[in-house]
């Protein structure tokens, strides 16, 4: 078999197991709505009202997807991730005037909170003597700052949120995004953080009651989610700028894999980050460089969102320059 | 073999179970913080100022806990719970004069927030043309409730918040608390609402690395969590009032689990909840009755938690009774 037809029978294979995903995924509810939603919020942002052309658009994923082991679910497998990473990169995307859509995990952190504590509410207010509400001294600043730019973002139109649990949701939103931004061209951007299950429980296979716990030890035997990102380059969203993220725990493999991950799926950048290190520093993989970004250690409150977003627009723009001559 | 000699067989099998589970958990961190944390709220609340004896203490255990399934974790299987059940049910103990030892997982509900938006910093505040952070018209009274409630109860020592992620933290934490609360006899209450895992996969056996996806589908094989409500119940707080929940999704099942969860740990009550109508409706069993109660459907924002803390105040006040005389 010459390298072309091998090409074919694997693209062959993954559409077929595209395919079963989504045919055994459980609907999603309200697309109506998230479709009237999305195409209103990229209408609104390619003819800007006062700008003579339009914004570009990413869609920033966040926080981690669950597969469910029973239909009605008690039990899940989760992914790690507070989506503290994707939560202040938007942060950095609307201030550099993108507008964003934030598809994120149900109860991650959110766009402009990621420097206050989890529970903002309880921890950050309190009730002065005259019984009136007010921040706590050490929180002032930031929470009037995180309340003012999330609301200036939302009213700007800017900023779209779209929740996910599961990772039937999260696949179905991510292809629903992808089509409302395909006239954007090379002027969309998917920033890929959320952490996706590898593996799941098809739908048809599932337990429907809760699995019962006296039958002994559990066997569980999970199928791996084919390779969407492949599918959302080359055939969702084929001139997007597309980044994506590799998290290992062993830095040893890191580069390797986010390079093969580079290549595999044909990403324009793959962001690798180490667990116990992926606030202090990540490196950005590209076809021709590698470049590492700091967090800036003599600002206070500084964080390593700045700088990966500052050069991974840097990069789009020259992306987009190179597309249109 | 006959049904003492079968009971100690049991016995020695589970024993040799919780120390296999303990010896090979990774060690509680801050585990002496903790401790004291825990022993000046028991002794501040077993002589309260100004009042002539000591309080009721309840541990209320609050959502889900997770089961790593590498040791620098990123992935895990999870137990589905918001939190709210412990949580509204915390206002309810400390609004009839208990104080309450919240054990809850990180991040899910907290008391006083229940009814309250999940994002409630971004959804409940506003800033104002004058430039203040402001409380949106519909939550106005619910924030301020929420605020002045939960610092009146943690300054008047009411409430004692202790969190967790991992079952190996949950079952650390439940167990000092039992120890810390061993000299209040019967004036103690363990109220386990928390989703606890039935599997888990020990430390030991653990892969210390992220499991790498390349190898085709997972396999998995968990071991049985052992039963330590039947501990909780026999040894560590052998006079304390335990309440356990049986959640199901099949109804059909429902009633008689829980009948069997009551007489095999032990129990004095076990809320049974189906996930569908768990809002709605729980049915309390013990030795002699069920009582199944409701929410008031005819006042709004009414919750089940009011009339079942209402019923199983009462019930536990019988039983310090019955312990005394």
């Amino acid at each position: 078999m010459d390298s072309t037809n091998e090409t074919l029978t694997l693209q062959k294979k993954l559409d077929a197991e595209i395919d079963s995903f989504f045919d055994s995924a459980p609907p999603l509810k309200d697309s109506a709505n998230v479709w009237k939603r999305l195409t209103e919020f990229v209408l609104l942002n390619s003819s800007p009202p006062g700008e003579d052309r339009g914004r570009r658009i990413v869609c920033v994923t966040s926080g981690g997807t669950t597969v469910p082991l029973e239909q009605r679910c008690v039990r899940y497998i989760d992914n790690f991730s507070s989506g503290h990473r994707g939560a202040a990169s938007t942060d950095c995307f609307v201030k550099a005037g993108y507008a964003v859509i934030f598809l994120y995990r149900s109860g991650t952190c959110q766009p402009y909170c990621s420097s206050l504590p989890d529970d903002a509410l309880l921890e950050c207010f309190e009730i002065s003597n005259e019984s009136k509400i007010q921040v706590s001294q050490p929180y002032s600043e930031a929470v009037k700052r995180a309340i003012s730019d999330h609301q200036a973002a939302v009213a700007g139109g800017l900023l779209l949120k779209l929740p996910f649990t599961t990772i039937f949701e999260y696949l179905q939103l991510l292809k629903m995004i992808s089509q409302s931004l395909k006239d954007l061209g090379p002027y969309a951007v998917f920033y890929l953080a959320a952490a996706v299950s590898d593996f799941y429980v098809p739908w048809n296979s599932m337990a429907v009651h809760k699995i019962q716990s006296a039958s002994g030890p559990l066997d569980l035997q999970l199928n791996q989610v084919p390779k969407m990102l492949y599918v959302l380059r080359t055939e969702w969203a084929p001139l997007a700028f597309c980044i994506s993220f590799k998290l290992e725990t062993d830095s040893k493999i890191l580069l390797e894999k986010a390079d093969m991950a580079l290549k595999k799926y044909k990403m324009h950048a793959v962001v690798a980050n180490e667990l116990l290190t992926r606030k202090e520093e990540v490196t950005v993989v590209m076809t021709d460089e590698k470049i590492t970004v700091h967090r800036d250690k003599h600002q206070p409150g500084a964080d390593v969102e700045t700088p990966l977003i500052e050069l991974l627009i840097d990069r789009h723009s020259a992306y987009i320059l190179h597309q249109e001559f």
